[in-house]
């Protein structure tokens, strides 16, 4: 189980608002490579888990993408709340606005809902293993687009960090994949 | 941010295989009304709530949610971890075993994975409150039907945990409306 | 079964094109919120409600977003029938143009086309109820952020005669809610 | 806009409780085939259908739809209401009950909730029309495959009523197609 | 099987670069009725196809289809390849390029992923073919759509082969169909 | 381009009908996992892959996933072309008969149409190549599954083929992308 603490994992004070960059940035809290994704595909293949490090590895890095997740959506919130009106209509976030209003919803850039179909579990520890690699390469993609079409410095620090945090992440399923690899071919 | 502390909410000990019954719980875990919808929907509402009582409500309960839905895997995990293959393919669990193997995989009972059209964010407390109103009946409904079709004893008295969890939340819903339209009423 | 009057509920008369609005509007037609979404639950819910009252407010406003739902056609087609090229590439209508031309299509603002995930029959009165007042919520906000980016007043005045019968609705559902407990509570 | 009329188009009087057969006809309610995929094409086409006799067409064909979505839907109802709990779980209606209960809900035989990419619009009566002789098509053939597995005369009885209409719909779309392409030629 | 040629079916030499008309043809390669979605539909439903003739025409242009594909994949590649970042951020391709980069990935013109409910397969081979002569049209309506918003000479010189071509397939599909019914009603 | 060659990649002669494993196997056919999957992912990746060999290799394969697409659409057809009714209804293939009788259509073997939110197309060549080694690892799992469940040694030759050769695949995309990331190493 989890207990909340009222702190992000990293400050976040954004100063302008701008609906189009907040509409991109939704993409990481409930696009097909962001946190949501992210976190419930660890958090799930815990279970079948052969071994105890791998399982820690696992569900220390999907509990911090729920840290991730909180982050983006305080910057999409920042981004948004002190919109006016006229800033609304000539954005792209004007087709997001019609159906959540300056709500935080896990739609991705184009507005589409999340479909979990974008993650799998297969009950397979390396196979796991590759498809976490590949999320975590994924994401760091989607964060590099998104420095690209920002130019705001309050937002990019942020956006920075996470970046990192998933270059980390990818790393540590790396050793954790080697691990397992090791260990299967030792008891062989 | 959350912290993962290394226990269930409440202990869970199943001793016999059910395939089955395994095909039908994972509808709490990845359901339209089950566990991640709910825990995502509370946390993604939190942004734009008002009234500081009522965020902490959606956070407080938001949270709680991820740890029923911690449960609701460790039980599919225990009623499948132990399968044998004959079981496997005399069962409706056979169809979902070829994509997910004896892996926790948010779909629901029919094999549909998640899709967050399910939940809703509309960037407007009230209509968010009555959303949440209609979640915790909505999951109330699944476990009594998965009550309905149990005879496991171990199972069924998490699930009756599970089941009494919704019917607190909703009273907590309740009263978080309540709070929220005297507010406005008080400050018109 | 349902006899068709070749008559709208509300008279629709709109004078100037406007496809970008038009665009936003059609989510009040097949997006999640949308008057296919509320017809289809009211109507599917119909089957199982136990009591002959509230079944009849079931069928009765299950019916009117049908008709609802010919006059969000109505304002889509009036809109863009008669849109020049020029419009259509300058608007975030053009996206749906490619697909659709000038048709009228159940998709939201951002262009999904609707899932019926968004829905819900749980076969349980009580949370069939509850579901249906946050319908109405949620359907009572998208009118309310149609009319932040709307400055039409032919349109304007067609939507809020539609919010304002969501809000009726809002109140005959918690009637029949009201109803329905009371009844219960008589009988234990 | 619509009335309604408190009867049946054709009379449904099933006997026996059946929740394998009521798990694959919940297809011509909710499937990609079904009747709401039907109505909602026909009745969304509308708005640009070029000639009025046509446009009559897919009013009074649309309309018809609903009506036969009404039968389908009560259809599943009587065969399912009286179902005892052990018919429950041994049939493949087990994992619709989990989330839908005995309630109607719009989903294909495998239980995937209906998906309006299933439909198009496309704002061209030519290509809509085909689009609609090719809806009767299939909706024709899921009326032959219930046909196939089902031995209840109760139910096969009305199936064959609606299997019939579907060819005449077809018909008609025929002929109206016909008269567009006709009237067509004579302008150029 | 197949072998690859590295060719395209008919040649593409687009000289400027143009984001909005990119994000409108990717429509022709991961839309509901673009090649993608053609392709499958025909190469599928051959198993089922009983007279060897009309297997053939599936199988012909089912693979064609593939040609197809590729053919809008480069067209949408060589308008994208060399963008600035001002001219993504200025352009509805903002969202599309913040999931995947300039990289050509099956979705429509709303950016939403190709779900295949938008194809059938009724294993009836009457019913197949109308489904096709209906998905003809509709490529053929989304083709006509781009050339109303396209002013692009390079682009819309292979945009009207693509769209002759599906009015060949759907005279195609036409005499296979009269063939399969005189051979039918010979049988008969 | 494409030239169809008809023959198969790998002979097949399955004698026995089996409506259980059918339902089972398609879901390499149109499941998250299966060959559409993966041959749209990797001949969209091509476009924008920097380095010759490595799109070379994309071509390659996905052009051979095309094959296998046709070997897995032959086996589910020989499996099924012969069934009598009885045996329809008596396995988990009566779901799926309903919606498409014995026609090859691709859903997972729950029944779920193929949504191509399961793959990604990042525009980043590294990440590209990562998810195309997990899309190996889990097709490589799928094929397990269906050899645990299947005792038909007619299906079980040809399944031991296909799974031979998504591991050669994984071998291929491993030393792609160790050639992609030396030269690129050497370049900077």
């Amino acid at each position: 189980m989890w207990n909340y603490h009222k702190k992000l994992q990293y400050p976040i004070k954004i100063k302008n608002t701008n609906p189009k960059l907040a509409s991109y940035i939704i993409s990481q809290y409930g696009g097909p490579n962001g946190e949501i994704a992210a976190s419930l595909r660890y958090l799930s293949q815990r279970y079948h888990m052969e071994d105890d490090v791998c399982k820690a590895i696992l569900t220390d890095i999907g509990t911090e993408e729920l840290a991730h997740l909180e982050m983006v959506g305080t910057i999409v919130h920042q981004l948004t709340k002190n919109l006016k009106e006229s800033e609304i209509e000539n954005s792209p976030f004007g087709a997001y606005y019609i159906d959540h209003g300056k709500g935080v919803y896990p739609s991705n850039a184009s507005g589409v809902p999340l479909n979990l179909t974008a993650i799998n579990v297969m009950g397979d520890p390396i196979a796991d293993l590759v498809e976490d690699l590949a999320a975590e390469q994924k994401a760091r993609v989607v964060y590099d687009n998104i420095l690209t079409v920002s130019d705001d410095p309050d937002v990019n620090d942020v956006i920075k960090f996470l970046r990192q945090r998933e270059i980390v992440h990818f790393q540590r399923f790396g050793e954790a994949l080697d691990r397992l690899q090791s260990k299967r071919s030792m008891t062989n």
